[in-house]
């Protein structure tokens, strides 16, 4: 950055950096098995990150959780995008995407991010987001109230916008879904205040999430349902690397690659033209990704 | 379409379903028990397809061959890159994806397409591209040497400027790396006399590749050749999603999803930050896919 970072965003960055180890200590404890890796990397236009990732684990067959502190110059097509001149950047965030073994348990996707720029503009953005396979109402529904919670410290208009901002917002336009029962997304949030928010999300996104995996862990599975699962992570891969905004900046602005493709699930099946029979659960599982519903 | 397709545009559309036919009936030959579906499919705008696949043969995991005869309107964000007004166009071709199971058997990708506008301007693209897990130089070297005589027919710079096409388009430019081997890459080939061209790639197709899996089909390989193969596999599908032209105006111009992503592999892995032991034979592939070479 031509000027230092704000003294905001250094606290942004030690918060994310503090959750990164809490929430790897807390999976690697929910999972029993997997340790995090940690692997340190630069970023070309200064700053850099920690990538830690489990695979193979108990649980969770991928996990990864992805903190960076980086600063450059705003690529000339996303300046071009935002109606700005090209200028310096610092941004700071932590992503986490789970991609638990069971197809009973869903894959969980988080991302809290602040961005500053040389001309002073600065603002939050982020999100969680659930994925479920085979969708048991209960889970969902403690995902959004915990989400909700969250949100509605701050405001109480603040969790139906980003809700439906988050329906919107994870569509696979191709195929007329969502990509998974949505959560929360925001983006532009502006003012120091926005940094309690942030940590009020921070700080539950385990809650919301952990009680799922417990309660889902035993539940029975077999090859029918593991190749369910395998199909619909396809989807979760399509939406990463044709929409995403994180993945494309990321990639665009010569980003790490494997920290920002952590994200995409181990083990994908690409069948052509999978139909589920019609009253499975399969289908209702398709029938509410066509159709965002209200969980709280 | 306002106006009728052309004379040209109805001779064109002949040929690639021929050829799909021949295509399909020497491919479950060299298989030996796989079987081609067949779906027909309408187009929003006009005119519609044959998809046709083979999933789970003995030979190819999964093989795609997809014709098209569509009209409509040219959608605004392609129309704004190709700097004309938006307008009815026709478009017929034909594609194929060969997604062989041993991983000692290059996947292969051809496509061959013809498109013309209301206005009265029209032209052919198309190429042949060859995607290798575990490099033969001798595979590789026929491949391209066929596609060298069906090219050099027609004029003797074609080949080594559609040589350098392909290497410049299917380079995942994240990873700084190419999609596979390449073969040859064309576009905007203007006039009638490009429709001989067009034939005389499209005849050599299944010389320029079923040798290379007849000599290969015996080649011994286990879980650590499969494991490459499917790590591979996701390189593939980055490029498709990312940044594969046909794929993206294809879900843009509303076309028939399961159509468009038969391309994608069968099955895929993405593990963190694969990189193969030096010296390795899939360091070698790494080492051809950064510095593309000549092979003939």
């Amino acid at each position: 950055m031509a000027t230092e970072p704000s003294a905001l965003a250094s606290r942004v960055q030690t918060y994310v950096e503090a959750l990164q180890s809490a929430v790897c200590a807390a999976l690697e404890s929910a999972d029993g098995a997997g340790r995090f890796s940690a692997d340190r990397w630069e970023h070309v236009g200064g700053g850099g990150g920690l990538t830690r990732v489990v695979q193979e684990g108990a649980v969770f067959e991928k996990a990864g959780v992805n903190t960076s502190a980086v600063s450059g110059l705003i690529p000339a097509p996303m300046a071009e995008r935002m109606h700005v001149p090209r200028q310096h950047y610092f941004a700071t965030g932590i992503s986490l995407v789970l991609h638990p073994r069971s197809p009973m348990i869903p894959t969980v996707h988080a991302n809290l991010r602040y961005f500053e720029q040389e001309d002073g503009a600065a603002w939050f953005g982020g999100g969680a987001d659930l994925t479920p396979y085979y969708p048991f109402d209960q889970d969902i529904a403690h995902f959004h109230r915990l989400l909700k919670e969250a949100c509605d410290k701050h405001a109480l208009d603040r969790y139906p916008r980003f809700k439906k901002w988050c329906d919107e917002y994870f569509v696979l336009k191709h195929r007329r879904e969502g990509r998974g029962v949505g959560g929360i997304f925001f983006d532009s949030l502006r003012g120091d205040g926005e940094f309690d928010f942030i940590r009020s999300v921070g700080d539950r996104l385990l809650d919301a999430y952990l009680p799922i995996v417990s309660r889902r862990a035993a539940e029975p599975w077999g090859e029918s349902e593991r190749g369910w699962q395998l199909v619909r992570r396809g989807r979760y891969v399509e939406f990463n690397l044709l929409y995403d905004r994180g993945t494309l900046f990321g990639l665009e602005s010569d980003g790490r690659t494997e920290s920002i493709l952590m994200s995409l699930p181990p083990f994908v099946r690409w069948a052509y033209d999978v139909r589920p029979q019609p009253g499975s659960r399969e289908a209702r599982l398709i029938d509410i990704l066509e159709h965002p519903r209200e969980w709280v």
